[in-house]
């Protein structure tokens, strides 16, 4: 493509509300353009990477047997009211009313419609199991809109959903995608984690999250060092390694607060009960470790004035973390009756109803999986997992014939990846602080030739001759023939990051341009005859 | 594929609201499903076939150079404001509000999106012209959604839209979108004709509409069957052949109605003037051409009562259809007087301004190309070109400088196909009774195995062969492989109507099928090891 004739407006200026790398190159590079809070157009070069992302998807998803259909965005608030969500899901859900008052959705996910969609289809175990999908426009309304295309109102997903007639195959397809999703994001060139992540109130038992690693990202991970093992930081499990539990002296009481405590009790009520539980003074209490732990639906934690009614311990359930096993000179500072407990041995004093894990783990501790040491890194969701089991099958009444013609609620698996997301996790794991170095599978040109200076013949007429040589052979060339200031082309050129440039100069009469990859931008001399072995060379060690 | 495994919910019975064929095949094929009136989902071959439709739409665009992008659905109520279209829209327009109480609308049409988003960078005669488009879903509420697809709420379109200095490169971008379409349509099996439409108040000189021909087509289309000519019915010019005029005798008035007239006469108003536009009895007086001739925003016929206000002629301005010019002896009933005028020779007894035309055509008229005479026809709008101008660009402030330096308004045109309606043409054209019958370059499988039995092992056994040999062959096969009774599967195979159908049957173990064309059904045998040979020669002649 000439970029004479390319709508690619580049701006020389960062936006002033632009404050992450991808939002702000994706926006100079002429790739995006803002049209309200949160919304977007894809300019052309924009939709080329997305088209491309969707390409690879569809590729993927093809792969695992899954199907593609498009489900409408309008979705009436019936299926929503049937499923319960139409209430509960709150503002983020876009609503609209159409000419006879009817209310609709503008969906934010597609599990209603699907399930409206196969309940009376998939309606016997011989149809089972199925997966479809869909690439489809959705719609959130976030309070804040931040990042460009990373917490926007209008994005792109992938959302896929799967039927079965038993947990058995729900696996199979859980896995299928989990790998599908890993080939994925790495021909997307993206440095990601999948992680286990807290399945919530729906119930189900596995759901993966899949991290794309940027500083900018909202979510933190707990990777090992030394495995693939990664969690979101609260479902990281903590292993504590057995340790001989030293022979302890008897307990002391001391009036007042010592200020040395050891131990520290955190306060928690769910609908059924009160509960205490006890864990080092170092260690972070994770609440969902302790909801998890007691299968309750809500928890909430209870302030230091509710405290002082529910103390003492009598009439309340005591748990404590595993790492309270091996201490024997624990120091506590009961707050309700001004005195400090030393050489506190929690098995013995406290009226511990169970050990377990119940705390955040930190960087450096032993990875869950036995190998290596756990780090922390941020990361941007792009992708989710989701055994979702019958929920909405039971609300909406999917049901189907079992081999013995017994009727059974659909089990279901759901699975999504955010597609402007990904673009955007791409542009902050590849930039540097000039613009955008795009991985070769999502360039959207591989090769930008650049004509230093189009009122020069020679080097028009060879530039001329290159672009057709590249585009006969197959090269997805973008020609800078614009009558600009090289420093304007140059400018331009870092924005729109292809992973090769070839720069038509002084030398063209002699049959010499300067080749360099965008990655280094180390330029060297190349003579037009050794061009394509050349490009091919920096295309190959380009990432 | 293997139609066991995929999602294909065929109905036995046609839905009582679906009135066309395209309707009723496309539910009963187990194409699309409603989701809510006007609202449905393209099911996985429903699908399949809007991305064969939108891959030609995409190649033949980006032949005409013009450059694929994506703009939000949800476009903000300002920019609407600014078009002056968000207050005369009306209902059709869906409305949203966030959560912060801002309007959006949901785009049924993008110029003042797209102009919002050229009228700071298109700001240079030297970035034009330019000409963007993209395939997006579109949002109408339809007062009476109907006929499936074809009148839907939520549907695809392909909208393009160009930006010029000067009217030159708008002709040639119009006339190259137009061969565009034509080649498009031609790539989907589409009988269709380009015809001139009326421009309406927006002003644009040209515009062409793309009619697919259908029974159950809403618009009429007068065409001639010697040429390509062919135009809305509203638009269509009428030639009148010189003709000698008679000699007349005087003119003779005669009290009361003889019942005899041959001339009529039709009021209208502007809001200049009152009309009175004279035609012969027999022919229909087609407002839109008196309203262009007069170049008025508006014309209002006016009914008798209002008539007898009016009469006589003195200050109304008098026009007189072509037709007339050859008339010397005309009858024509004056109601305001009760008086029958014979004789009446309109050149010299009426105060006629002028003779023009203002009649509709009729079918055995002369075509206005001189070539052929005229037809009608009823056809589905799928497309519409169109000469904009610079409405959008003078209300929205989209400026350029020219090369004089001198600030101009973008020169627009736009261009749109309705690809959700494609589909429903096609399908309206290619059906008989019992199912679709589907062009061979959107069919979603080229070539439908059926297997009689799968519980017969020589049958299941060469089926399981050719399908993986149509496969490796590069064809798109899809394998009746399930366990359902032959008039099923010949009933869903009719339904799905792929272009040809190989049979595996009782002569499976002497390597003997039936092959067929779904286009006549004419059963043949055919060896296996012939069968590529067969499957080619049946496609070539399928249409």
């Amino acid at each position: 493509m000439k970029q004479s004739q390319m709508f690619i407006p580049t701006l020389k200026e960062t936006p002033a509300d632009a404050e992450s790398a991808s939002h702000q190159f994706l926006l100079r590079g002429g790739y995006i353009r803002q049209n309200a809070a949160g919304i977007y157009s894809y300019l052309p070069l924009g939709y080329k990477i997305i088209k491309k992302i969707e390409t690879i998807i569809r590729e993927e998803m093809d792969r695992t047997g899954a199907q593609e259909l498009l489900m409408p965005a309008m979705q009436p608030a019936e299926l929503w009211h049937e499923s319960g969500r139409w209430d509960v899901y709150g503002p983020e859900l876009m609503r609209l009313k159409d000419r006879h008052g009817r209310e609709f959705a503008m969906g934010a996910t597609g599990e209603e419609l699907i399930t409206s969609l196969v309940r009376d289809t998939l309606n016997t175990y011989k149809k089972l199991p199925t997966t479809l999908y869909q690439i489809q426009t959705k719609y959130r309304d976030e309070k804040r809109p931040r990042f460009g295309l990373l917490r926007g109102r209008e994005f792109i997903m992938k959302d896929a959903y799967s039927f079965h007639a038993e947990t058995d195959t729900l696996d199979d397809v859980y896995w299928a995608m989990y790998h599908a999703y890993q080939r994925v994001f790495e021909r997307c060139g993206l440095k990601f984690r999948a992680v286990l992540a807290d399945s919530g109130a729906i119930g189900g038992k596995d759901t993966h999250e899949f991290q794309a690693l940027a500083a900018i990202g909202e979510d933190t991970i707990a990777y090992s060092d030394g495995s693939d093992y990664a969690a979101n930081l609260e479902m990281a499990e903590v292993i504590d390694v057995p340790k001989e539990k030293p022979v302890g002296q008897p307990l002391k009481k001391i009036a007042g607060n010592s200020g040395t405590e050891s131990l520290a009790v955190h306060w928690f009520k769910t609908r059924e009960a009160t509960l205490a539980v006890f864990l080092r003074a170092e260690d972070e209490v994770n609440d969902v470790k302790v909801k998890n732990y007691l299968g309750a639906d809500m928890i909430e934690a209870l302030t230091d004035e509710k405290l002082d009614a529910v103390h003492p311990l009598a009439g309340v359930r005591v748990l404590a973390d595993n790492a309270l096993k091996a201490i024997a000179d624990g120091v506590f500072y009961n707050k309700a009756e001004e005195t400090t407990y030393a050489e506190l041995d929690p098995s013995r004093d406290l009226p511990i109803e169970a050990f377990a894990d119940f705390r955040f783990i930190k960087e450096g501790d032993p990875s869950p999986d036995g190998k290596g040491t756990i780090r922390f890194a941020k990361g941007i969701e792009i992708g989710q997992i989701f055994k979702l089991g019958t929920k909405y099958s039971e609300a909406m009444g999917a049901y189907f014939l079992d081999d013995a013609g017994k009727s059974k609620p659909l089990i279901m698996g759901c699975y999504g990846i955010g597609i402007s997301r990904t673009l955007s996790a791409v542009c902050e794991q590849y930039h540097d602080q000039n613009g955008l170095i795009w991985p070769k599978d999502l360039a959207p040109f591989t090769v930008h030739l650049i004509t230093m200076n189009m009122k020069n013949e020679a080097q028009k007429q060879l530039s001329a001759e290159l672009y057709q040589s590249l585009l006969e052979k197959g090269y997805d060339v973008l020609w800078d023939d614009r009558k600009e200031r090289p420093g304007v082309k140059f400018a331009d050129s870092e924005l729109i990051g292809s992973p090769v440039q070839l720069v038509v100069g002084k030398k063209a009469d002699e049959g010499i341009i300067e080749i360099s990859r965008r990655s280094d931008s180390e330029r060297k001399e190349c003579a037009v005859h050794n061009l394509l072995e050349q490009v091919n060379a920096l295309l190959q060690t380009s990432h």
